[in-house]
């Protein structure tokens, strides 16, 4: 399943942006295509909350990766043309140091000993890999979701480094709506008994990740894609619907959030969760130089592309607006598409005939 | 604090829409204003799913009531003018039979023995108080929010009783959306260890509960006035923050969900939320003869109201259009007014001066 996973060491301490610091850093990364001979031909990507580096299948690990339909050879990130490389956050579960990982220090988990995590660590982590990787500069630094404001971070703090941004779906700040929801997905795992202050065996708080991720599902996805895709269908008496269970499954859309929190289920650690969710509420543009103006006019970027949806909720595309106008400067080719998928914030996931189209544009004109 | 609640017993058993029957059944009202020699001037109100039957003050019990500033002399529903009865839902736990109450016939509270609420059961009560009070035909039966789901039920089940209809932020069916959020609520609260399957000692599920309430919050108002109220401002380092505590609350959004749930916590039964919750769902004008159409279709009020709010992702704006156009007959008076308040669905309860206004109109021009 990790065939094509790499990973970088870091033999020297890892200053973490809000304190504290981590001992033996690894992180875990893959690449799709080759780098060519002016090394100026790579793209980082940076992913939401729960993916893994696994974006796409290669010949190493043919799984299907999270945004297969998105990236290949010929596909709108073409690979071959560009050297892709896609960074498992720091923090996160899928190879790279993260709250379930062992401190090399105590020989013990680190669970809450944990630093602060913040959006600029996973963006500082990229920067890493690249270095290692041999490259000065990427063609494109690429995020969905808390991926873009990860790619944000990176094109603040290092400007030299990004040729071109592109944000999807994200925003250069959370608004008090995504806190509420989030804050209420780990206020529901941290009261799940089995998370245990967060000593658990195994991925823990298995019931609490259950109820999270369907919260996550309804911040996701749309009402209206929900009213045409299942109006008031009643589910199947299957597996999820148990007709003497007191207030079980008994309708569609109740059927269809228990499949998805059931596929999630004992994927991810509900630490790691926590301190992912919590650094997205964290993050702020406006931290980098006292308000959103003077944070953005770090980016040097020439070639910036921001999408949104119009019915995301989590990240709604007022806030991929803002960041168009405040990212639009005298000498940037800067490029706004507001796309009307009704598939709420994970529209980037699945509606691939939108999305498509408009990062093949936009990658194959620069 | 009930000393303007009154009881009627009934003296057969109550059949339920959905199946079984209950016996010594017990309806808590209150009331405000004198019913005049011609008993045509009764309002019947129904409440959403948590509050009493104590819509306003009155001389025997001064506490303020859930609607307080839109009942009273010369208020939008003027009690010098009208009679006004708030009856507390069946099934709820403020003085009427519910899951809360003992039963009869084996002196057990029923808890999960109580068969599957029904709209059409809280509707039903309704009838029957203003039956013992020798009340032919209402003036208006009004409702907003579950409460408007009651209203309609009782104009449908009873043409002839209801000469005039206000529904506010309500619809004649459940979408997914609402379904999930609801659906949601309810596994957190059966996900708390203490609801013990139901038989739990107290209210029952005290975690679970100050979870659902958060949610309920979260569908209860528009993440728009939270942009507004909030930002990102931080919470103070009072009460509720604790700096200490691991994920706890850092943002005013979180302390104000916090309040808000503190201040719901001990004041419901566990069992009785769980049973209104999910009658509204089950509720679906269309069982009353096969469609929206015909169902709608049964009511004949001469003078019909529908409000709804632009910014309610619960009750959406489209439902209480669906509403007026289904609602819209020759020779019917129909009146269809879209506030922008933008508190969400609970504006009816918190943006009065868009509110009084409009019920006051309706009200005086009949």
């Amino acid at each position: 399943m990790s065939g094509n996973r790499r990973h970088i060491s870091l033999n020297r301490p890892f200053a973490m942006h809000r304190g504290g610091e981590l001992d033996g850093v690894r992180i875990a990364y893959e690449t799709w295509g080759e780098l060519n001979k002016r090394r100026d031909n790579a793209i980082l990507l940076f992913t939401g909350l729960s993916p893994s580096a696994h974006a796409a299948s290669a010949s190493e690990d043919q799984s299907p990766g999270w945004w297969e339909d998105m990236i290949g050879p010929g596909r709108a990130i073409d690979t071959d043309r560009y050297f892709l490389i896609c960074v498992n956050s720091l923090g996160s579960c899928f190879g790279t140091t993260g709250p379930s990982s062992v401190n090399p220090d105590t020989e013990e988990t680190y669970r809450l000993t944990f630093p602060i995590l913040s959006i600029e660590d996973i963006a500082q982590c990229g920067a890493d890999v690249i270095e290692v990787l041999g490259i000065d500069q990427v063609a494109y630094v690429i995020g969905p979701s808390m991926g873009g404001m990860s790619a944000l971070a990176f094109a603040m703090m290092h400007p030299d480094r990004a040729a071109g941004l592109i944000l999807i779906s994200s925003a250069a700040r959370a608004l008090p709506f995504a806190i509420a929801m989030r804050s209420l997905q780990r206020e529901i795992i941290r009261s799940d008994p089995e998370w245990n202050d967060g000593q658990y065996q195994g991925h823990g708080a298995e019931q609490g990740m259950h109820l999270a991720r369907k919260l996550g599902m309804v911040s996701y996805r749309s009402a209206d894609e929900w009213k045409q895709r299942f109006g008031r269908e009643r589910a199947p008496a299957d597996e999820y619907r148990h007709p003497d269970q007191p207030f079980g499954i008994e309708f569609e859309i109740e059927s269809y959030l228990e499949h998805h929190a059931r596929k999630f289920s004992g994927s991810f650690d509900a630490n790691c969760y926590l301190y992912l969710s919590r650094a997205m509420d964290l993050f702020d543009a406006a931290d980098h130089g006292g308000c959103l103006e003077t944070g953005l006019a770090c980016v040097k970027a020439s070639r910036v592309l921001i999408v949104g949806v119009t019915s995301d909720i989590l990240f709604p595309v007022e806030q991929q607006r803002e960041l168009a106008a405040l990212l639009q400067v005298p000498d940037r080719e800067l490029v706004f598409e507001q796309l009307s998928s009704n598939q709420g914030h994970d529209s980037f996931l699945v509606d691939m005939d939108r999305f498509r189209p408009v990062l093949s544009r936009f990658l194959n004109a620069g």
